[in-house]
């Protein structure tokens, strides 16, 4: 990483919330459910997929809980009415993960139940390192229970994935798999860019080859074009795979998925608690940090 | 390499050897086989193998020979008595190669006579492109006499280590596989960084492929990856290979190899002929000699 983006990375603490505010409603669908869905819509019609996530994370009262149960039963029920082609990501945080592991699980199970009620879909997110064993377990318990409406995320940067894919893979899993956007310790994770691109291409591979649905989730010219080949070159029926990108991260990439005509689903954020998401959305694009830097200096 | 970098490699001959021997403390176990066995007892605490290297190199009499052979001997005496997990690393120029021929070839035998008798291992470094013929045939013939005793390195920056694997793997060899640390002119090797990294992947898979057991002799992060993917992906057992780095440099990645259950074997020289191992490892990481040569300017 270069000098200057060190600096910015640096910097972002102290960047004023209104700039954030500016710069993160590219990322984000907008406040509220109708936001999301006219999103959603939009992307449909241009032939992409969609997942939402209600926006939040690390709850500290059970109240909360029951306020993201309750808004992804309203988005469900949306996505049924409005016809969208759209599934649920979840982050196991928001649903109480270190409040309370069994209201966690008991919330998460009552949306994937209503999801499989209408032929729905919903991905765990994962988070930070701290709850990478806690979410694959709530996984496991789900997907004993609802096989096929439910799958879960592995991060390339992490040295576990490894051998998370390998076990994994004997109950032929949904897996999206990404880098990773959270910091994490040397111990932990690779540090090295290229040592992770080469830690998600050995991955993926082994996913494919694994028999495993993959949600291949990266904005990374290189590591697009290589999970295209590879599902070329394995032969893949479409619906054995998926391309995956998030809201407002290189638009021109999306084109280029699907004008090659793989699927291609976009990550939908919506809701008031936009501040943790958008800082790491800069964290990890210090080219739009370097912007929004600008910007606020500037005054304009 | 940056200019900077360069900059500090080409001023390591000026730095004073007391500087040297500050930072490389950090490198080397100590002037003692005491000292050793201190440091093999607490890698092999921590679940790392050793392998024991008495500093020295290039003997100018008769006399030198006699005394590696009489200190490696203490050594394997040492490692007997107190049940150590480590091996011995010895290099040819040291036990005379370019002094007499076959003084050398008869020194070697004996230590590894006497390694073999007590279960161990002796493995001959490879030192610069003018002993690969010659430390290639001394393998060859050792390992005759004492096969499964014995091993060698191949370095992958070398243009001729293709054909080497392709000679060796006839013989199931035992081979430590590392970059190379010594400057090669443009003829013999691979100036180039990726190409070295491109030429060790490609002699690792052949070697593992081809049945030999390797060392994966390596502090690069991606290639460290890149093993431990091909290790997975071909299935083998942890007896077929391991993991080596050398004392002191990336402990942090030993942990990590480590913690990943693949075993490692860390390289521990000792003795009192220290200047040029560190001053190799310097070149290796100018990171490090710029420390030095700040501590220096510094006069602190």
């Amino acid at each position: 990483m270069g000098l200057l983006d060190r600096l910015i990375r640096l910097s972002l603490p102290f960047i004023p919330r209104f700039v954030v505010a500016r710069v993160s409603r590219r990322y984000i669908a907008g406040p509220t459910l109708e936001d999301a869905v006219a999103t959603v819509r939009a992307l449909n019609a241009e032939g992409a997929m969609a997942t939402v996530d209600v926006l939040g994370e690390e709850v500290r009262e059970e109240r909360q809980v029951a306020e993201a149960v309750a808004e992804y039963e309203r988005a469900l029920d949306a996505i049924r009415r409005e016809k969208l082609d759209c599934n649920l990501s979840v982050k196991p945080t928001a649903f109480g993960l270190r409040l309370d592991r069994a209201l966690c699980l008991r919330s998460l199970d009552r949306v994937v139940a209503a999801a499989a009620a209408q032929g729905g879909f919903v991905r765990l997110d994962m988070e930070d390192h701290t709850t990478t064993d806690a979410t694959l377990e709530l996984y496991r318990e789900l997907r004993a229970r609802h096989d096929g409406a439910v799958g879960v995320v592995l991060q390339a940067m992490l040295h576990r994935t490894v051998a998370d894919v390998g076990a994994l893979l004997e109950g032929r899993p949904n897996i999206r798999l990404c880098k990773g956007i959270y910091r994490e310790p040397r111990e932990r994770a690779w540090q090295d860019r290229e040592t992770v691109r080469e830690a998600f291409g050995y991955a993926l591979g082994k996913l494919l080859r694994g028999g495993s649905y993959v949600g291949i989730a990266t904005h990374d010219e290189r590591l697009v074009f290589a999970g295209m080949a590879l599902c070329d070159r394995l032969g893949l029926e479409r619906a054995r795979y998926e391309f995956q990108m998030l809201l407002g991260v290189e638009p021109a990439l999306r084109r280029i998925i699907l004008g090659a005509g793989h699927r291609l689903r976009v990550y939908v954020p919506y809701g008031e608690d936009w501040y943790r998401y958008s800082l790491r959305r800069l964290r990890e694009n210090p080219t739009i940090a370097g912007h929004v830097l600008r910007a606020f200096f500037r005054r304009d």
